[in-house]
């Protein structure tokens, strides 16, 4: 063997603490898969003297010191697109140091430019963790899926929605109270914004464009809507079309396009069989088809087993570019025009159960040319508001939200009617 | 760009002609991200004159030609453990040349001396394609899934014995009725027993099992029985326990041994869910949890996407250990028994209409200490024998064989006793 492969960590959390243990546990053998010894050399994290459980070296106060040691690897797990985590990084390249990160929205924000840095340096910047956390989901876009082009990505990405979902389908419970049990249990953030919201959801979409149209991660060219919308009964109306609800992640491309956008989508099929936490990514190969790839994508070991692998990656001396192409073969494609996107469309209702409300709704979407392929009205109890809930053929998104404009404005139509495409 | 990176191809059969066609259409990107314009140099297959709807460069007739030829890398896609094949890459890699394989046979059979080659020799032994076709399975085990160890593979990885029992279901035709047709459509082969009969699964698995766990690929430690007896009976069954049965291949770690294993077997959840010719692989990474991987395991493009992949990784220069270790790492870990193996079992019995059968049954059960857990007794019409089936408590494989070897040898009994485990 060489000399030692020496890694620095910078930040202790889950996932920090989680490579630590398993270097610590499986450092031999990992080694020997890297034809080199793997060397905890430094750490920083925000307080020393947390109780860890687990033994740090070459504790330092100041992350940014790390780029400058004698580090191989700077491993970034502080997150965050700017600030501290930002700075490692461009100061870790700069000074010729491999960098594996899990900060999938550092690398959304400014990919190519840090993958430029990379490639100057000749260093690898790699980021298994950044998407779909323990789901080698990365590596199979970046270096196997390579052969006939990439059609689609469409991936279960954030496994707090995944979660709250599932939930609410087993228990018939409200968005707002299965969050609330979400964050006691200590499964959502405080915050829970960025999960719920579906930007983190982008962030990681945008990761998974680029690998597979060899495009610059364009992160502004993704339109995101969130699952706060979702009710116990979309839920269950999904179920009786044989839908599940799930937030997905879907870049395609569409002509000399990509289109590129998060939102609740009814799923058949194997995503809709993502359970609980988990995440799963589909991907149209082209000519050689579909390819699904499911498992834990977020979570201490999944997420420290992809950055493990990673570390091994660079140490064994593989470096293949950060998106899977030089930096300059990234392009810049046009984002197509989401609203022209085609689909079928699930439609949600409530309305005052009085005569013609029906017709009403009906007239507006013959109106935007928006046909209804099946529908199911529903009574609670006398008086209550009536759920309308249609089915559309395959239509434009603008067409349909055209009609649901004019149908809201209808004083007999109680909340923002709802809208969710049917995928797959 | 550095120099040209010269392949050689050995058969051009489906997969061949699919390499040649890819790299045609998609060479000048796929050049791009191996660093280095990739050019065919030389191909060799049976027939020089058969129509094959591409054009060929530098064909010779002699396929060890290309070991001894400037190529870079030898494509050998003729298949077979033995004769040309191993010759070929055997003289390939003694000759410096990187191989590239779809050979599950010859890797199986000589995969350690192989790997040994391959390290002496300074160049890189790639076979994504030998096992799950277009799946990037054995990158993922060979460099994702690495940092917790792996406790078990399971993987449906023959597409012909997948269709042929999606077939048996949605049909509710025979095993040989569903052959015969498979073949006349050409999606078996005339001579059906190395699909059938679990072989070809076996040495899929015995790779798998290498990359999981770090041993020598062992295919004498493979147990293989094939689908040939299974009855739309049986699948009916299944279904009425809410189960698929589908042909595994399963290597697990059983304290300090290994287990490996080709059989059929009742799956619930993503496996029992891959559907018609495609394949699937749940492989259980320990802390990190499970994950799953699926997509089109054989036929042209997929095949093809494999090798690709693997010609583009050999061209950049990256030569990760042929089965991600050391060849001189590789334990040759003893064989569990099998028979000691502990489950739930699946058993059907065809027996008399006559009184005191059933009483007979379980008196044996119960003697070998096989309990039961259900039990559905169905008569087909008066007169006609009388199928017995069983869901057994977990119990370990030689009981269950002692007893009904016991039950087999009553006159009552038609046919031999059927047992299936019941998986996941």
């Amino acid at each position: 063997m060489t000399d030692s492969f020496k890694i620095a960590i910078a930040g202790l959390g889950t996932v920090g603490g989680g490579v630590v243990k398993a270097l610590a546990l499986r450092g031999e053998e990992l080694s020997r898969r890297a034809g080199r010894k793997l060397e905890m050399v430094a750490v920083s994290a925000r307080d020393k003297n947390k109780a860890r459980g687990f033994a740090v070296k070459g504790w330092t106060d100041d992350p940014l010191s790390l780029a400058k040691s004698d580090a191989d690897v700077v491993v970034e797990l502080i997150g965050g697109e700017e600030g501290i985590a930002r700075q490692l990084v461009e100061t870790a390249l700069a000074n010729k140091k491999h960098v594996v990160t899990a900060n999938k929205a550092l690398l959304a924000k400014h990919g190519l430019q840090l993958a430029q840095a990379a490639e100057k340096n000749g260093v690898t910047l790699k980021f298994e963790a950044a998407a779909a956390g323990g789901i080698p989901i990365v590596k199979a876009l970046r270096e196997g899926l390579i052969a006939h082009g990439v059609d689609a990505v469409k991936g279960i990405l954030n496994g707090t929605c995944n979660y709250i979902l599932t939930e609410m389908e087993s228990s018939g419970r409200s968005f707002a109270d299965v969050l609330k049990e979400a964050q006691a249990k200590g499964y959502a953030e405080a915050d829970p914004t960025l999960d719920v919201g579906g930007g983190d959801t982008a962030h990681k979409l945008a990761l998974l464009a680029s690998l597979a149209f060899g495009t610059v991660p364009n992160l502004d060219a993704v339109a995101v809507e969130g699952i706060e919308r979702i009710t116990p009964d979309d839920i269950a109306f999904a179920s009786e079309f044989g839908y599940r609800i799930k937030l997905l992640g879907v870049a395609r491309r569409i002509g000399n396009k990509i289109d590129q956008k998060v939102h609740p989508a009814m799923v058949k099929g194997a995503l809709a069989n993502v359970p609980g936490a988990a995440n799963g990514v589909l991907v149209d190969a082209g000519e050689a088809g579909s390819f699904f790839f499911s498992g834990r994508g977020a979570g201490e070991a999944p997420t420290a087993s992809a950055v493990i692998a990673d570390i091994v990656e660079a140490a064994s001396g593989v470096s293949s570019p950060v998106f899977g192409r030089p930096a300059s073969d990234l392009s810049r494609i046009d984002p197509a025009d989401g609203k022209q996107a085609v689909s079928s469309w699930y439609l949600r209702f409530e309305v005052l159960d009085v005569p013609g409300v029906l017709a009403s709704i009906a007239g507006h979407l013959a109106e935007a040319t928006v046909s209804i392929e099946s529908m199911i009205q529903r009574v609670r109890a006398p008086g209550a508001p009536v759920s309308i809930v249609m089915i559309t053929h395959e239509c434009a998104q603008a067409d349909v939200e055209r009609a649901l404009k004019a149908i809201a404005a209808s004083d007999k139509v109680r909340a923002r009617p709802c809208m969710i495409p049917m995928e797959a």
